[in-house]
């Protein structure tokens, strides 16, 4: 069985550890979000990926969730000795390694997608993957504090400002001009199944839409594409995915998320004829993560409409009303299982309500 | 009082904090060799200027004599672990964050001699520490092993073959179109005292020397020079410095080294009369530390001649017969008195001994 997930950092990363405890023998292809990558002291950094291969890989933290685990931090240290900023980005010794390994190569001329392949031979993560683009895209944040309007890396409003600074747009920068890496479109051309993992649907998955060809090869394909919600009960189970979405004017919550990816109406519903397919996926205006012009452009009708990504939609117990409202997320079917990731158990089990809606 | 000193890495190290604790009002400008400096993960590694700045600045690994006291090498197994090479260059985790920083500023237009400024604002060394050059000279080494006849860094003969494998030439690649640093040929020309620390006379001194302006520079100031020897009975206190002097042809001893300094013969000889001033010091030859044609072809004629850059030079007591033989550095004095930088207050005198010999 052929697998592809679409994942951000660490919720997307456990979720795979489930997958691919739950399917040992498919083959499994991710497809990564690379729009929080940010180059910090020269050294070129892809957290999600890094996140994915490291808890793949068996080296992930387990108290963090990212980075290392039996992580130092001596290099930062005498970093800030020399008063060389930024400071709130968490750059530990052995992660360090791997931008080390990856700046180099790229300096060498190596894609990222080379690179991924070189840094997972050591890895070994069980499953093959993919960056979304070997392209540059990179998630900014427009905002307007007391410094004025202006546009800063997703990655200070994160961690910098905590995401308290509110977010009047969120753009995916390089979107545009950007293609797909190889392979990444008939990932899910011949995918039997297609998952869009738990990830923050704007900055992970939002993101990784806003590259031209994914989101329309999503609604073309023959298999099933599955969305496991993030949003359990009106909040983020991690992550400040809140500020995210009040960016493009979805509300946090499960049925609102499900409806702004937008069902495909696959049933008895031709695509080209459905309700969810915007004209243009590919046009000025990135997709999910990026609505070009603020959050009021388009927040009221993606409520209603979605981008038309989804033939199922797994939803949390506590929201098992929206299951049972065939009007949550037209088109796609919805259903309620526990998706607190507690344990790999209770991760193989969610996969697992993901295959079965697929019914493969 | 300006003093003016050439310095490679340990020992040149170690006779500076002599310098600085016996002159603390002077003004030490320190010319240091960057023929060492190598490209490594890229990252750009300045092992005697750091060596300098970490000796100066406390922050010297005491054992060691190079890279940071208490450090750790994590980020260095990492990459062991990931395969990529090479093993055999010690890269601390202290010692990187330096590196970063200096290939941040180098990539990002500043010169070495800008970047040795911003590092040793951190490091405060309580001299002015000044790269020979901001060009890049790197020393290579050929040599003509089981893999044939090549060119080899000088780190890699140096640290990986222990200079184990005989050097057929030693070349200071760059050095014939590169041009000092800003600073370095004033210092030596407005200096009341020049001294030429006990480095390797071939990788370290013969490297700064390499680059043209600054033996000419060495032979018309009116400060006197003085050399201190770094060989010690017939041997190099430290490192490796037999294989590079036979490389040029020149004998381990104190005496042969003095020689291949030469005197600048300013008792009574014009210095344009002196038989210790080379025709041309910085046409294609460069001097010292490379010899064009390999070891044959001046190493006979230069144990007389010399380069005609000491007034004077001081030897170990062992090596007294040499201070008695009026013919053994001819148009330079030389002493004798305990050269062993067994601690400060040794080292402290043999600098008194230096700037006594210098009459200043």
């Amino acid at each position: 069985m052929r697998v592809t997930a679409l994942a951000g950092g660490i919720g997307g990363a456990r979720f795979l550890s489930g997958l691919r405890a739950a399917r040992p023998d498919a083959e499994i292809t991710v497809i990564g979000n690379t729009g929080d990558d940010i180059t910090l002291h020269g050294l070129r950094i892809c957290p999600d990926l890094d996140t994915v291969m490291y808890t793949l890989g068996g080296g992930i933290s387990a108290e963090r969730g990212w980075g290392r685990e039996d992580e130092s931090f001596v290099v930062s240290s005498e970093l800030a000795a020399y008063g060389v900023g930024p400071s709130w980005f968490g750059l530990g010794d052995r992660d360090l390694a791997t931008h080390l390994v990856r700046t180099q190569m790229i300096d060498a001329g190596y894609k990222l997608s080379d690179v991924v392949t070189a840094l997972c031979d050591r890895w070994q993560p069980g499953v093959r993957l993919l960056p979304m683009s070997d392209d540059r895209v990179e998630t900014h944040v427009i905002i307007n504090d007391d410094q004025g309007r202006r546009a800063v890396h997703f990655q200070e409003w994160w961690l910098r400002m905590r995401a308290q600074v509110p977010a009047e747009a969120i753009l995916s920068v390089g979107a545009a001009e950007s293609t797909p890496a190889p392979g990444v479109l008939d990932a899910i051309a011949d995918a039997d199944v297609v998952l869009i993992g738990p990830s923050n649907p704007v900055v992970s998955i939002g993101t990784i839409l806003s590259v031209p060809g994914i989101a329309d090869t999503l609604r073309v394909t023959l298999a099933p594409v599955i969305g496991v919600s993030p949003i359990i009960g009106g909040a983020a189970v991690r992550g400040m995915a809140d500020a995210c979405l009040k960016a493009i004017g979805v509300e946090t919550s499960a049925r609102a998320v499900g409806a702004h990816y937008g069902g495909r109406h696959r049933v008895g519903v031709p695509a080209d004829d459905s309700a969810g397919a915007p004209a243009d996926a590919t046009a000025g205006s990135p997709e999910g993560g990026a609505p070009d012009g603020g959050k009021g452009t388009s927040g009221g009708t993606e409520r209603e409409v979605g981008h038309g990504l989804l033939d199922g939609w797994l939803v949390d117990v506590v929201d098992a009303a929206i299951a049972a409202d065939p009007e949550a997320v037209p088109g796609a079917t919805v259903k309620a299982v526990p998706l607190l990731m507690t344990d790999l158990e209770a991760t193989v089990a969610i996969v697992e309500a993901a295959l079965e809606l697929a019914g493969v």
